[in-house]
């Protein structure tokens, strides 16, 4: 008999998570209650931002609890329903947890259709790694046409989106990313005007050389020394947008805070962070934008999909050691709908 | 025969400037050329930023060149002149540097009048200072009635300005400065609704203390250790405004980064740098709103007068060792008419 398979946060991890922060339970599929819906997940979103809700403390969302399901988002199907807005059958996203079956009272859910997009793109360009690309780049930091525009984790979920957004609105576009491949994938299939092999050498010389007029909007998902170079290059009335800080996630030292954030006086500049959850709002309208830059082939996006819920702990560290390419999904399930989409 | 003293600077300092960075030189009175005036210097500012003037490198003003009459705002009276907008008996502030006189084309000089208002306090409220609390604190901290205004290095010049704004525009005030006195004057005499002494011990807990709800606008003058802690208090959408970063001036290793800037996404804050220049257009109705605030008793100020050109190099650095209370300025010469003012 089928089984639920929940990985459970119940330690709070030093550096880098472990496998033994988290425990693999079985337990029986539940039922749902009235109105409540259950969902067999298919893929789950793997967001560097996983690191920081196993972290206790105040942020923008409270910290998963010790011997709670560890949080995720994903994308699912729905077995049984006792909620009349979804049939059984519906494909859905929301956040249904690092486990094969999640109940849910239908609140955080969205009915997606796996006929106009895979599944794993609800959890990318048209999910929240999308929605906080679009967000991000066009709400805080603001480009114009004309305007170069830097991102570090370029080839990462929001980086490849960011920039190409960036170069449909006009911009000069550089990504920052470790390693050839990454980089030659930026320039020759995303269309970026360049890019930056961090791994490579002397970042400031090579940031330098792509961005000769220095950097309007710095749109950052790393932090630590890549942050604290591109405030080097920075224009007048630059906008840095703090997004994320992956480098600093399993820090055990105190976190790297930016030297040159002087930069923003010398250049009038701001540094300003943001939370994808504002705008959900706009996310719709949002969705529907992307959705035609993808159809007229002007916004491509590449999914990294690794398989087995059990290797959650592992795969998640994929993001920390920069060894995805693409959105990172962990597949979870096979369903035929899903592969005859 | 009187002489005209400069105070030159000859070496690029490391970490604090020694006396011996500086040659006081004495030359010959100059005699303005066409179209030039000749300016006896009465007093001059001393100000943190003249420090980042001595450094090497880009900043968003060139550096002061070795061997040059180092740069500093002054005001004094004109003596001799070959320009038809300027006579003998002028008032003035400029650009006129640490000498006892000197030449100007007249482009970066304003009349200023010693019968409305005394010298140093167009070098204060009037002058480039009181134009970085006004501008600095309305167009980039935008504080909103209500919210909690934080203001560092507030018994300076620049910060205790900030404060008595913040206090006009209905905000609940606290300034952050060194030693009991200091932090007595900024609630007895400024009204600020509080005070935190950071030589006092656990600054944290003081401005939590202070700040129950959180701040809203953080204005820094000084940088590191105080930056890093207000910005664990932010409240979400805060505001920092990047005025100066006193504290690192003369450090010989890298600047300290804030660490907490993170919490700029947490909170969905930014962090902006601001430069006084860019707001010259709109010095005259800026200066004119001051002085109503002065006249109407609402806006104090203190300046801290010390005397005598050639001891420019320790009197500057009275500002990085906390030893100044209010605008320090320098007096460089006695003049009759701004006695009798």
């Amino acid at each position: 008999m089928e089984q639920n398979i929940q990985v459970k946060l119940i330690k709070r991890p030093v550096g880098e998570p472990k496998s033994s922060d988290f425990e693999i339970a079985r337990t029986p599929i539940p039922e749902p209650g009235e109105g409540q819906v259950l969902i067999k997940n298919l893929y789950l979103s793997l967001d560097p931002a996983m690191r920081g809700w196993m972290n206790e403390g105040k942020s923008y969302i409270p910290p998963v609890g010790l011997g709670e399901v560890m949080r995720a988002l994903g994308a699912g199907k729905v077995v049984a329903s006792r909620n009349p807005k979804f049939a059984v059958g519906d494909y859905v996203t929301g956040t249904t947890g690092v486990q094969g079956y999640a109940l849910s009272d239908g609140s955080d859910l969205t009915k997606v259709d796996p006929s106009i997009a895979p599944l794993p793109t609800y959890l990318h360009v048209l999910g929240m790694t999308g929605m906080t690309a679009y967000f991000g780049l066009l709400e805080v930091g603001q480009p114009k046409a004309g305007e170069t525009v830097v991102v570090s984790g370029a080839a990462g979920a929001v980086g490849s989106v960011v920039g190409q957004i960036a170069k449909i609105k006009g911009c000069r576009v550089v990504g920052i990313a470790g390693g050839k491949d990454k980089c030659d994938f930026l320039v020759n299939e995303l269309g970026f005007d360049a890019a930056v092999d961090y791994k490579a050498g002397d970042l400031k010389a090579a940031l330098r050389a792509a961005c000769p007029e220095g950097v309007d909007v710095y749109f950052d998902n790393v932090g630590g020394d890549i942050l604290d170079t591109v405030l080097t290059r920075l224009r007048l009335h630059a906008r840095i947008v703090i997004c994320g800080a992956i480098s600093q996630y399993n820090n055990t030292q105190p976190m790297k805070g930016p030297s040159n954030y002087m930069s923003l006086l010398v250049n009038r500049a701001r540094m300003q962070g943001m939370v994808v959850f504002d705008y959900i709002d706009k996310y719709d309208q949002a969705a529907r934008e992307m959705a035609g830059w993808m159809a007229a082939g002007k916004l491509k996006h590449k999914e990294h999909i690794v398989e087995g819920i059990e290797t959650f702990p592992e795969r998640l560290l994929m993001l920390f050691h920069g060894e995805n390419f693409g959105k990172l999904v962990l597949k979870v399930a096979d369903d035929a709908a899903d592969k005859a989409a």
